[in-house]
């Protein structure tokens, strides 16, 4: 199979030869493909470093946002009461979700999947159905997330433990301070059972100021201490995006040398972490989608096209190596956290990839062009938004 | 003509019978339209009420960006080398644009147009042809706006007074302080204009801070000093985002008072002004799109419900009645700032909405689904994002 005219990020033409799923060969762009993709650019997999399957409502009648207050702890409470209201089960809004970013272009993510002791592990186990269902298509990694806290939520350490055993790849991790209001006591749970079980772990931080930082550092410490280096994501850390440009800089200093990540989705609402600053402090970025349409936001699609858009348009970004730094924080960065190794657009790589109309990686983040194609393993995934396989 | 099953913003289904280009009836819902949008939702048309169809390079080639600093100097030096670059002429391109709004559903829009030194009157006359192209489909009203500044700019307060004279609606300005450095000598050059010609006033302000601040009240003043009241507006006005909430809201209360309003489209990295609190004190805002891929920004595509949503997203709305909030600043509430009083789904009104499948108008802002029809005056304008016309 031979997709002729394939325009690659260094703006050249390409034919890409596929055999066994993989790219067999980059040959000189000619007349002679199978598929003829007219000089349309070629991108590597989308990869969503942050997403929440279970959380979704995606396919069901619009839900008016039901929060009585603007604080994450009124946001959890309102996203109880639409839990308990439920009929559809997740792995149905769930697989709804997936479709809609493959066809987006996403090939690889991570999952958070809630776990509290009003839910126990219905969750975990309806979204390992939907990662069964797609487990040729996707990569689908799950986090176990404490979304009531851990020590105000009883049973909920013990519930983190058993989902890891069931199947579930990451611990999370949700503000100790602000939700639990127990930085050691939130921080102790969770990496010990990280460090049993030998699995990382990606903690949610929405606090701010301060004690976000203080929380940041605990962090990198526990992360050095449980030899979990290059393991180990804050997602959100707005906390960064808060106090002064010295701090965030010390900061961002503690979270390299202690090879933390930082995820972002390009918030609206909080402040963004400094993206330029931490990557000049070698501090590992990558983004995700956050909510999709779902008892915390009316907002999201899952594309991480358009996330990489937001995600430079919160940062002011507009260069075009700026808007290619937020590309790879949807693309390669994004692989780099989540552990996957096999990706990219080369000779003897997968052959996965995706087609736009546009010129340049920097029109691509920009526009956000509809895909053309999205291709898995050689073999045609989605066209034009909608799923094919 | 009667299109059959629309529904309304109140949720209810309708048939909305059309003759002479207006809306003659609001039926019960049948199965004998001409054309049944089975339950679709109907919007009013979209309102861009601050957009630059002379700067955008739609249909170009990609252009990275130019600016070698951040600051609005630096980026109206770049613009001034790209316009001195170009090849095609910005009648070309503002149709393109306007097209382009048109299948998103736009069919009014306010243009700032840039007048200088360099330029002359040249956009003007290049936008005053657009308008003329598209006269029977869409308004396009013009602002005079001096982009490289009044008096630091030699001669351009002549040239703004002969834009008014040649057809711009409107009279422009810039950053007072932070670009002529003469907060007077600037509004004094403008309002002067303005009264003389008995036109309206839309000042570009990015100063923040108490500059900001200065500045927006000495508009106020001026409006109220020229009897302008209501035909004035103050476009970013970043500066009340940036101050405390006790001088924002006394800063609102003068801006209500002298009938001045806001626009903003929801920047991404500036301060976005406080809307909750400006609409409490009586402050008319609305929305825009600003740049749309031109020498200030690659991002921008026109679409107006996407703006909604980039607004609430930015001002971390969830509700349905604050997305409803933002969607009101894309239509109604931009209609009345334009002063277009034949507006909205009425009988009597002009046949003239949008159709989107979505079931509620907060559906419509956070999900931006493509819009299925545009209508003009009972015709179809556009189908499924694409000009019909």
């Amino acid at each position: 199979m031979r997709f002729a005219n394939a325009r690659l990020a260094d703006g050249r033409r390409h034919d890409i030869e596929v055999a066994g799923g993989r790219i067999a060969a980059l040959l000189p762009a000619s007349n002679e493909g199978d598929l003829d993709l007219d000089g349309a650019l070629v991108l590597p997999p989308l990869v969503d470093g942050h997403i929440h399957l279970d959380k979704t409502l995606l396919g069901l009648p619009w839900l008016p946002n039901q929060a009585t207050g603007g604080r994450v702890a009124d946001r959890i409470e309102a996203e109880r009461r639409v839990r308990a209201a439920r009929t559809v089960p997740e792995s149905e809004t769930g697989a709804n979700l997936v479709r809609q970013v493959m066809a987006s272009g996403t090939l690889h993510m991570r999952s958070h999947v809630d776990i509290d002791d009003q839910l126990g592990l219905r969750n975990l186990h309806e979204i390992l159905k939907v990662r069964q269902l797609f487990q040729d298509l996707v990569t689908i990694q799950i986090v176990a997330f404490p979304q009531s806290g851990v020590l105000r939520s009883p049973g909920t350490a013990a519930l983190l433990d058993a989902a890891i055993a069931e199947g579930a790849d990451l611990l999370g991790g949700l503000d100790p301070i602000g939700i639990d209001g127990d930085l050691d006591g939130h921080l102790d749970a969770i990496f010990a059972i990280a460090e049993r079980r030998g699995v990382g772990v990606d903690i949610h931080l929405h606090d701010l100021g301060e004690a976000g930082i203080a929380q940041i550092n605990a962090i990198a410490g526990r992360t050095e201490a449980a030899g979990l280096q290059d393991k180990v994501a804050i997602s959100h850390a707005f906390a960064l995006g808060s106090v002064p440009t010295g701090v965030a800089a010390r900061t961002a200093d503690r979270l390299a040398e202690a090879g933390v990540a930082i995820m972002s989705h390009g918030p609206g609402g909080a402040p963004l972490p400094p993206l330029k600053l931490l990557r000049e402090h070698g501090v590992r970025l990558f983004g995700g989608s956050d909510n999709v349409r779902d008892a915390w936001s009316p907002f999201g699609n899952g594309d991480m096209l358009e996330r990489a858009m937001t995600i430079a348009y919160r940062a002011n970004f507009r260069h075009d190596q700026e808007l290619a730094f937020t590309f790879d924080m949807a693309t390669r960065a994004a692989a780099d956290v989540l552990g996957i190794t096999d990706y990219g657009i080369a000779v003897g790589g997968p052959a996965d990839f995706v087609v736009v109309e546009a010129e340049t990686l920097a029109e691509a983040v920009a526009a956000r062009p509809r895909r053309k194609l999205v291709v898995k393993a050689g073999r045609l995934l989605a066209r034009d938004g909608v799923v094919v396989a």
